[in-house]
């Protein structure tokens, strides 16, 4: 007896070249869940309108930029369905639709929501300023239009970090609430599938962000990789070459070692570091072969998609066409059910 | 050399059988329009969800009624495109785009929507209570969704009565608004086109309306119409048979005359009024017959289509197929513009 998998649903926003804390926190999950699940990965590019109705100059490379990362990174279109949010306009109507039942006041409260709007009111500390313009109508609706991406596929897991269980609160709740009006249990309620999301710092420290200029993307050269590398903080308070380091201090290299490179190099870079056998040049030599040996097949699968554009479209095409077809489902049921014309 | 006509936009809500007041204030507009526009009539079923959302059991038949109203009146479908919002997906597409540039704040100072969250709200004098529930995120999005009505034929003409220009504000400054942020002559303004609109008085001398049961429904069968009229107020000072009446006082009768009668009824009628030569009962006998005459030809019409659901479903179908052909082909140039993939 065959049962059909489970589903499954992720997205990016087009932000465009992923970088490498993309790839270890969000796409290893993905490349996981490939087997497992029915999976579907969204670019929302409409989403993206929400802070970036301005910008739009550079959206088209940059849902290419992001896609060819995905595939790289070992997202098989073949296994998951890869799509773009504006290619499945069944998601605008069934936003619509939500929208019609969500009180305005549960989309007020969504914490996404609420960050967005401190950021674009002059807010911005401690966060990325990936935004800009005014809070729209459009901005307001995020929580519905996020619960459309979710539930069009319905019985949907949504992966989250632990302290991102609130953010599919709304989506539960609007899931629920559709039932409840229309004597239904027609939306079953978009479960959290919990994933570790190992912490990648930017090269200076701090988060890595793409606009704050201290990431290393995962299409980077072996060459970009190094001088960024090169420029990673490590012991702030190691300040001559025959200091002992204290690795624990190290703030990025250090780290990197314990994420990238295999235990007994680990081992041996921290016994040389304590024991001022190496400087914190020579950890950083070794650390950049280590994470360009690690991101070189996936580099090098970019390289081939980036020579080939039309086979990343018909991707993008292709997979937009098949979360059509389940979407158009979903909606032909929902517009049953609520007994439209 | 053949130039395009003018286009013009106008809707209403699927809210059931209309009243004859519906048939004087909109419909005989509409029906000048179709000579001299394109003319493009809305079934706004998915603005009825904004405060109905909760009673969709009704929907169906509401909608075949108001297309079975308009047609019977004059609403040709060989001149106009009579259809239904939510037969065309591409108007909640080009309202998610439009919702990503619409500022929250100018949703929120909307004049009918105010009026629609006072009522929902609990402040319901004087208003027409055809709302229930809560104010959904859809309920606010109100204005947006009627710019996308509007402008995804654009070039419209919107009939307005001299008190509802406000109301069109909204959707010139958001088209403009488009314009500006995209760098775009696309979107020409949408132009009111000013109407008038006689008010015909509910039988109680009340705003008529169909939830204030004072209204007489095109559909009423004669002895419906005749019921009802014999209800209808007239001269309240004028106690007895007797007594001089006073045209001018007549809370409903004599202005139905007005608009019903020819000229030499309505001065033969005031004549015998103001000389007690015929008392109210006699009044409202005549006006029966008046009325009933004057839809006649409308109401057999109608009562073919009651026959014919076929023919009326395929008028929806047919319209609302032309109405997504004319709006898919702005939405194409609207995502283009915007750089949309």
């Amino acid at each position: 007896m065959q049962t059909e998998k489970k589903r499954i649903m992720s997205g990016m926003r087009p932000t465009g070249k992923l970088h490498i804390g993309h790839y270890l926190g969000v796409l290893t999950n993905w490349i996981k869940f490939q087997d497992e699940y029915n999976s579907y990965f969204l670019v929302a590019d409409w989403h993206a309108l929400t802070t970036k109705y301005d910008r739009t100059a550079e959206l088209k490379q940059n849902i290419v930029d992001v896609v060819m990362d995905w595939i790289a990174s070992g997202i098989d279109p073949k296994k998951s369905v890869i799509y773009l949010q504006s290619l499945v306009p069944e998601t605008s109507e069934l936003h619509l639709l939500l929208s019609m039942i969500t009180p305005q006041n549960w989309v007020e409260r969504d914490p996404t929501l609420k960050d967005m709007i401190k950021i674009l009111r002059g807010n911005k500390e401690g966060e990325e300023q990936d935004v800009s313009g005014i809070v729209s109508y459009g901005l307001m609706g995020y929580p519905v239009l996020q619960t459309a991406d979710i539930i069009q596929f319905n019985a949907s897991l949504v992966p989250v970090g632990k302290d991102q269980l609130a953010h599919l609160e709304i989506s539960r709740d609007i899931t629920k609430r559709f039932n409840h009006i229309y004597k239904t249990d027609f939306f079953m309620e978009p479960q959290p599938k919990l994933t570790q999301i190992p912490l990648l710092k930017g090269i200076d420290g701090q988060k890595m962000g793409k606009s704050f200029n201290n990431d290393i993307k995962i299409s980077d050269t072996e060459e970009d990789t190094a001088k960024k590398l090169m420029r990673a903080i490590t012991d702030r308070s190691r300040i001559k070459r025959t200091d002992p380091g204290h690795p624990d201090q190290c703030e990025v290299v250090c780290p990197y070692y314990k994420i990238f490179a295999d235990e007994q190099t680990v081992q041996k870079q921290r016994y040389e570091c304590e024991n001022a056998i190496r400087g914190c040049a020579d950890c950083k030599r070794e650390l950049i072969e280590i994470v360009n040996d690690y991101f070189r097949t996936v580099r090098q699968k970019r390289k081939e998609l980036e020579n080939n554009p039309d086979y990343v479209h018909e991707v993008i095409k292709t997979g937009s066409d098949k979360a059509r077809e389940s979407a158009g489902k979903i909606l032909k049921q929902v517009k049953t059910i609520m007994q439209m014309y």
